[in-house]
């Protein structure tokens, strides 16, 4: 089957050793198919280098050979980032082996963690420092730092602490051509020519392997206040969000909204699922106050705010988590939104952003657009509406046929994405390209800068051996 | 003397008009010159477009016919970023004409201002429409939006806002073709493919003409608290930083370290110069502290840190400013470092970074390291302990021939840049590359990352036109 040439496969194996390389169809099935199903890929071998060196001498030796390659983190892509086609000739290079944290410095609060660190890893090693690693999400006890920084995955926290570019100081790569780029800069300030780095962070594998990061970490917060809160309507969650940071501007780690068809599904499928209001309703929003300061009174605070909102008739109910297991049961509504909707039928997910302000009326009129194209579809919008991150999600209308609405699934996003597109926001918000979204790039990104990005990548994997077939048409 | 076929200026003419268009000398010269008078070019015009379109026009007519061009904004380079060479053949391109702030948004918390709009006119808008846009260094009174992205500008709050690039979030840009990239997007997630936008800040115009940025602002401070402290050495002063750090992770707005000598030369040759301290020693910090909260009890928290630190030997003495007057005088003594370094002679400047760890380390080593190249020599290290960038400019000996001193220039530079490579540093931390530095590009970033940076250059302007003879050798 595979059209690759025995004498390289020969010299990757003496490279490598029996750890290194997989070949067995058994042990590569893990690897050729995303946790979303919507791919299966076919490989001839799974490449595992142990090291930076074995990466790059790896690469250099595709590189001769004309062998196009795949990273691969915790293939935890949304949109089949990390698997290869179905051609069978391409490599998938699993960065999971390349696990070490190197060091890790409460006074400059840094770290340096290999690519294949599990994000969790990462927050456990700089909690145990007495640090905070902010970056969070629900894929973050798989998903890797070599993945969220070729992905620049954002998450619950972006609306305190920023993306994944964001957390990240300097790089490591293994260019296309197998030289190694150390970029693992601990410096705030450095401007020394072009920002290489957040070149490669984004690129989902495209112009080189991400190998290591420096990243940033923050202070442990001493006080933690989550509420969940049943709003009238959308924009009374905007105007929410809005009291809270007009009061403290650097308070709000969170700020979710949920409908309240999502949060029923939760109630419904999930097990020991609750919700601590009487009556979510139609609108429900998560907030999570945190500071540093032992005395920020972020309980008044949220009192306080809550009050303001119950008597302007914005909040209809609130409940406030009296203890780390109430606040985790609060977010677990939040979390399983994803596991819920799988429960109640097939879904069509959006992962789209618009400027902050204009969330309540995309999540508006998306939801009455996909109404109008499939009668009794359920929208399910949720998501980051501190950022302008909504996930607006499509649940089937009760009893239709799974497989009839998913055959729409390409309708319902091109009726949600004209709405982002009238609210001048983005096809893609967190998520990225992968393979799923690279044909809606010259409809979004065409024209001068899709140019440029083109240029780039021929400039820097002129042969196109990096993750083929992702990002760019 | 100028090699300019007369059809090109014959068209720009045509097209700017006579206020877009200076051709005689006397107008010439402010364009020519940077202002720390280390570079005098010489150029056939300064072209001053009016708009986007207008500039668009201008790079494709210059394109065509293969006419270098160099970007200018508020002229106030370190580095002789935005000055001409002594050739006569490359023209100016001022982008002062285009100046308008295009939208603000205090509910996004966004502004669209192009890129010949002073800093100091976006801080001014910002505050008119209740919020902050935080850049500030000494020269914003001059320089401008465009500018400060071209370089990455840092400052004095990047501790607490980032740098110029983190205060980004969408750019418009005339690239070398004259095509126009529109990507002035108001979105804080937008996974699309390669991050352009963070290519085009810090690429010094060597890459096109940043002409609008979208911008984000933040909550104005409601508290406010500032202080100076003579402090025990410079371990002490880092000692401190971390103390306000550990309390509030995000009240400390500003950490600026400055020498006894320089605070000296201050209170010498700055008219009505007052220091607030009965004996301010060899070790002198300013704190700048600030909340959006109104209750976030600063006061309170700087006395309780300058206290411990009192106890601890650390701090000798401090004065809190107990008026917005008497805020900004201590912030004077800083500002007027660069004037008060020029009254008492001639002196060298080293623009450089460290992890904020190796601040004392690095003040301590390079200081050493310049006495014994040069006895007599005076250290007048200051700026930005607490994102680790510290200007280690150095004062010639008393009674010394400033041009001899000048002379030495370069052994003096050499030897502060060796005590920062050691130390994991990087040699230009916030002033860029420009024409200063270019020299040092092949030393410090050679090999894999700067042949990358050369690819892009290459793939982007591939006729190498856009201000040559920056950042790259």
């Amino acid at each position: 089957m595979p059209d690759i040439q025995p004498p390289l496969l020969d010299r990757l194996s003496a490279l490598l050793g029996p750890r290194g390389i997989l070949t067995d169809p058994a042990d590569l099935a893990p690897y050729l198919s995303d946790w979303r199903m919507l791919y299966t890929g076919r490989t001839p071998c799974v490449l595992r280098p142990g090291s930076t060196a074995e990466l790059a001498e790896v690469v250099k030796l595709c590189a001769a050979a004309g062998q196009p390659l795949v990273p691969q983190g915790g293939n935890t892509s949304m949109v089949g980032g990390a698997i290869p086609d179905e051609g069978g000739r391409q490599m998938v290079v699993s960065l999971a082996r390349l696990n070490r944290v190197r060091d890790i410095d409460p006074l400059d609060m840094t770290m340096t963690a290999e690519a294949g660190v599990v994000v969790k890893a990462a927050q456990d090693v700089a909690m145990e420092a007495g640090c905070l690693f902010p970056l969070s999400f629900g894929g973050e006890g798989t998903a890797t730092i070599g993945g969220v920084l070729s992905t620049n995955a954002g998450g619950n926290t972006t609306v305190r602490y920023g993306n994944a570019r964001e957390l990240m100081l300097g790089l490591e790569v293994v260019l296309p051509d197998g030289q190694v780029w150390n970029g693992l800069r601990r410096l705030r300030k450095d401007n020394t020519g072009y920002a290489l780095r957040h070149l490669f962070v984004g690129a989902e594998g495209t112009l080189g392997f991400i190998t290591a990061a420096v990243l940033r970490l923050f202070a442990r917060p001493r006080e933690n206040e989550v509420a969940l809160c049943a709003v009238r309507d959308e924009e009374a969650a905007l105007s929410l969000f809005r009291r809270f940071r007009d009061r403290d501007e650097t308070a709000v780690r969170a700020f979710e909204y949920m409908s309240g068809t999502g949060v029923g599904f939760y109630a419904r499928f999930i097990e020991g699922g609750q919700v601590p209001l009487a009556e979510p309703g139609d609108h429900v929003v998560l907030v999570d106050l945190a500071s540093s300061r032992p005395d920020a009174g972020l309980r008044a605070l949220m009192e306080a705010v809550l009050e303001e909102a119950l008597e302007a008739g914005e909040v209809l109910d609130a409940a406030i988590g009296e203890s780390e297991a109430q606040r985790a049961a609060i977010w677990r509504i939040r979390e399983e939104h994803p596991e819920a909707q799988k429960r109640e039928g097939a879904s069509v997910k959006n992962d789209v952003s618009v400027p902050v302000s204009k969330t309540p009326e995309l999540i508006r009129r998306a939801s009455e657009a996909c109404r109008r194209l499939i009668p009794g579809i359920r929208p399910v919008p949720f998501g980051h509406m501190g950022d302008g991150n909504i996930h607006m999600n499509l649940q089937q209308p009760p009893g239709m046929d799974p497989a009839a609405f998913l055959a729409r699934s390409h309708d319902i996003m091109e009726t949600v994405n004209a709405v982002v597109r009238d609210l001048g926001g983005s096809f893609s918000a967190e998520h990225g390209i992968g393979r799923l979204k690279t044909d809606m790039m010259e409809d979004w990104r065409g024209g001068a800068e899709l140019e440029v990005m083109q240029r780039i990548k021929a400039a820097i994997d002129p042969r196109g051996l990096m993750n083929p077939g992702k990002v760019l048409p």
